[in-house]
């Protein structure tokens, strides 16, 4: 075996056997060389894999660190507060399994076989019929993630100056878009002065999380909305409407795609509503964007795989989809309540309510130090001071035996953290 | 019912009862209107729906034709000698469903958690020992096109400018790039030539196919593979190798990443080797590129699908890949045997051999001055007027019957074509 393997297996079971535990910094590159006698970039490779085995992580400037989330079981489940996605443990898998059998004994082969580049059509109905949506303008995309990346690359020219971002907002957008331009966002939706100020002659985009905002958690009132709206119409600029996670908050909330939809562009992730696994969701588009939306689908990924529309529109038909659905919302309402008895032993620690979705954004009047913690940090979210010492807590891709530990680990940690 | 959901009704019907023919005009806009008693936007609407239904397509400055595929049968089979994919009626629809089945029952609901962004660790490491490559430089996409669109944004900056084409090549490679400069494609790889002529100081990136190249079947020779690999590492440039079909000539045949793996993007599709409704593939990076391409991923939509990545890996491993490649060589053998007989009846027409994959590529002696063809004309891969006369005939998307039917048919086309 060639030695940088002997030294990441050494120091994986170091990690095991909790000589290093999670968020505890591991030697320095230098003092391991020196230990084992060999040159500085055997070490690093042995730092590569295991960071590939998922076992560490660096901090710029600071070093290197045992990871969270740790695996805990043979079956890989994570101990995790980063992961926005349900666990599978709670995916109705003998129904998935009944339908994928099911496909192949109704179409044979054909299960298998293609869909046009804007979607199995079928599915293209049911989804236009459940979210109450029209079919001629719906695309199928592989997430929610492609849906930006297609507005990206529709919207091409100078993307970063002409489109506005909430402040706090989903990571995966700044990076792909590159984020320059922020609304700060309060309880109700964007600080409306500022959405004015920001409003000038380059503005073609507004990124918005009307229901279920990620991080932050709160919705848009309907005023702020239609405020928002309004200005949509009059600029003009288009709203990517980004559903995150409408289905856990009372229907009907207003939505753009209702209010204005020749502004709007809608994005709904399906695999935050049923699983990390499976990668699906759709877009609804203004008219006369659909061509350009579709042929920009063709050139990145030709179309989505057909076996699993065909299974995602059984799974919506046959009911499962929206049992799945209410047997989660349950579930999370269960797990926010004990998580916020958790929180508000802190005094250092406020919450601000109502927060919907499977996130809880947890505001801490106290700088956190701890250059690694078990939670995604503000700063993932916003370039802004003002949320250094805010997290967001995703509290439901565990299972329950998890999360109960997840839960009695978290509060040690707030005490060593807070307690003095 | 609207009054052109009306219209689009009776012409489908109309097309299906044959009073319209596939390659036939059916009536302008104009006409429909004045016939209707209904202004043209309503027409426009049924045409739009038509469109949408597979049936019609415009050819700019001509009109709108009743489209080839034509649906032959209940099951959606086309007869198309246009898609090349292998017709989802040879896949063993048995063994998915049984693989399916045993991910349930094996994995319970693990079966749809989520993989690293660079794709399932197992079914990477296989990949890795079926197509001899390093496993630690794969990442998994959803398809050669995905491949291609990485690499697009990887190399962002003026990438028309700086990378050349064989030409004839790839339409979604062609739109993707907005391709501008191209290397003619003999017999056995490019024209070194003019290789040699466009290597400018601006070009960064050359687009091949050297195992059956699409659309002319045809495979580089080793000496023209280290031609281009020696200018690739003195230039220097990086190589995308498309492996579009190479399962379908013989073995070893030399590839760009096994002679200069540092300067080649090496980009698979397992689509185009398995099923049309199966999207995915995998790329090869070289060590420098590798975390910029899984950034990209990331960005691009955060992962390919779990489920399919774990039903991929078990068909390989269990060897039905492998059974199914075999059989398929057998087919395609079987059915280019038969399709030469038809073309070289036809004095003006002639196929350079050996050609291998799915597809023919033919040339005419004569310009075919049909609006409207069975197949994917030369226009499609090429902007060269020497192409315009040439057609590629993909002839595994369709069912025995059909290939059956679709024969016969395109012998009684040719003779309609040439006969005098």
């Amino acid at each position: 075996m060639s030695l940088f393997r002997e030294i990441a297996d050494r120091i994986e079971r170091e990690i095991r056997n909790g000589k290093y535990k999670p968020g505890e910094k591991i030697p320095s590159i230098r003092r391991l060389a020196s230990e084992f006698s060999c040159n500085k970039l055997t070490v690093h490779k042995a730092f590569e894999l295991l960071k590939k085995r998922c076992l560490i992580d660096n901090v710029v400037g600071s070093g290197t660190y045992v990871r969270f989330p740790e695996r805990i079981d043979e079956k890989g489940h994570l101990f995790d507060f980063r992961t926005s996605y349900i666990s599978e443990d709670f995916f109705p898998y003998l129904k998935a399994k009944e339908i994928f059998s099911g496909l192949f004994d109704r179409d044979r082969g054909a299960a298998l076989s293609s869909t046009p580049v804007e979607g199995d059509r079928r599915l293209i109905h049911v989804l236009g019929e459940t979210y109450r949506l029209p079919a001629d303008r719906i695309l199928i995309v592989s997430g929610a993630q492609q849906g930006l990346d297609l507005t990206a690359k529709v919207f091409a020219a100078r993307i970063s100056d002409s489109i506005l971002f909430e402040d706090p907002t989903y990571h995966g957008a700044i990076s792909l878009f590159r984020a320059k331009h922020f609304v700060p966002m309060e309880d109700d939706g964007p600080e409306l002065s500022t959405l004015d100020c920001k409003l000038n002659d380059q503005v073609r985009l507004f990124y918005t999380m009307p229901a279920v905002h990620n991080p932050t958690g709160v919705s848009y009132s309907r005023n702020k909305l239609e405020a928002v709206a309004e200005r949509a119409e009059r600029h003009p600029f288009y709203v990517i409407e980004d559903d995150f996670l409408s289905e856990f908050i009372e229907k009907p909330h207003p939505r753009f795609v209702d209010i204005c939809p020749g502004r709007t562009i809608y994005i709904k992730s399906l695999t935050q509503t049923t699983v990390s696994g499976l990668r699906l969701g759709f877009m609804v588009v203004p008219g006369e964007l659909y061509d350009k939306f579709v042929y920009t689908k063709y050139t990145s990924d030709l179309v989505c795989t057909g076996v699993l529309q065909k299974f995602l529109m059984e799974f919506i038909v046959r009911g499962d989809y929206e049992s799945y659905i209410a047997e989660t919302r349950e579930r999370v309402a269960e797990r926010q309540r004990r998580l916020l008895s958790i929180i508000e032993k802190q005094p250092e620690l406020n919450v601000h309510l109502p927060q919907h979705g499977y996130n809880l954004w947890v505001h801490s009047n106290r700088p956190i130090d701890s250059p690694y913690v078990p939670w995604s940090k503000g700063e993932e979210f916003s370039f802004s001071p003002k949320y250094r010492s805010c997290f967001r807590l995703s509290f439901m891709n565990m299972d329950d035996d998890a999360f109960q530990r997840a839960l009695a680990y978290l509060d040690s940690f707030f005490t060593s953290l807070f307690g003095d």
